[in-house]
């Protein structure tokens, strides 16, 4: 963690109150926190459009009971072990099961992954968040 | 406009540097007005989540050849006519034709003109510019 | 406009079921045209990340009160003449105006004129609607 | 899962063999499954918009040296329990801790839950992946 430093904003009061207030109702108190958060918001996003190093996971749906699809999920998650860390899963009910990849890795290679889950027969919907690995924040 | 207000906010130095890098990026170079922008695109998110009156614009692109477009979409607009203010029409090429329709209202009736123009054959594509009244912001 | 040709798809009853839904609460009525929007709506995507040729617009509100801030959007607008096609101005009220901006080039010139616009001191926020110059989708 | 039926569709040619291409870019193969993936994308937004109950993941980004932030994530995640299922903690580096929770409840509960861990002082990111329990879609 890098030493803090302090620095002068203006803005106007109105502006400022409305600031305040949207910080409030979603349960913060700390202008200076919530202003780290809005740009560290905007530099996740520059990190994931510039390919750079990145750290999110893949959310997954499926119907287990589709013939091949466990074995065909397993095998493309292979084919990019280099980039997923580990994997949980949840059985929602009979059918369906939600499967969350943590990955970290090339941002381009994070979307690759997604994609090609997203094509396996029985996968019904698929979410990539996107993160960072902290170090660049 | 308000009054001007100032206050101190604390931050890392290694992210207050990625700031000053992001914001001169973009070819601004005052934490002022960056984080006033900041402040600001999470006020207008919210104006049209909570269903205020907001203004933008409605961007469509559409085929000017397809039999009846050019009444159905007179027609609808008619109907929505309290919250359009104006149009603007280009001619992309020999089919294509840009209309650009600005508007002010409550956000769900903005949504609803989006969707009812987007639903006529002939129209390939619309999105809605989501902007502000800038009264509140 | 090229040909129309006929292909068959399956789905699951319950899921088209509920794509019947959604189309008739969006007002629209013909499997045909609500699928070619969903596709054409995920190739407008591709043109702007790839950085083809687009259309749509920059939406920009500010405070005209501001010193300078006028010739400024000015100056501009003219260093990018190349991909503006036509402005449309609101008075929304006293202090707000509304700016809408037509744009037809390349999409990462786009999102320069779009930074390079809401970089203005008065310029309280500005949305670039993505769309597409029709001739590829 | 409920019967497949088969129903024919109309599109342009052009824009099929686009969409076509863009199935091949992302590995897919599958008309129907495509289709059905973009029907299904669209049903998970509107699962979130309304309210109703949802499946997905909280991605967190924290540095765990900050002072009480472990017990503070872990008395905000205790409150609640209710839609956390489960959760997956890993080491980043010396410094950053990536935490995934997975979620099933609703939807407005989970973005309440996101917003509680976001405003933690230590936390650096926070992203809501929006997915969905499968039973609907």
């Amino acid at each position: 963690m890098s030493e803090l430093v302090r620095f002068g904003i203006s803005a106007e009061k109105g502006l400022l109150d409305k600031f305040d207030c949207l910080m409030r109702e979603r349960g913060h108190t700390n202008r200076s926190k919530a202003f780290s958060d809005l740009v560290r918001q905007e530099l996740v996003k520059k990190e994931w459009i510039e390919g750079r190093e990145v750290a999110g996971a893949i959310i997954m749906i499926y119907d287990h009971h589709k013939r091949e699809l466990v074995n065909k999920l397993m095998d493309i998650q292979h084919d990019f072990n280099k980039i997923i860390m580990s994997t949980q899963h949840i059985h929602l009910d009979h059918d369906n099961c939600l499967e969350i990849i943590a990955i970290k890795g090339a941002s381009a290679e994070a979307e690759k992954l997604a994609d090609a889950l997203k094509g396996v027969k029985g996968v019904k919907h698929t979410t990539l968040g996107m993160s960072s690995t902290g170090r660049e924040i």
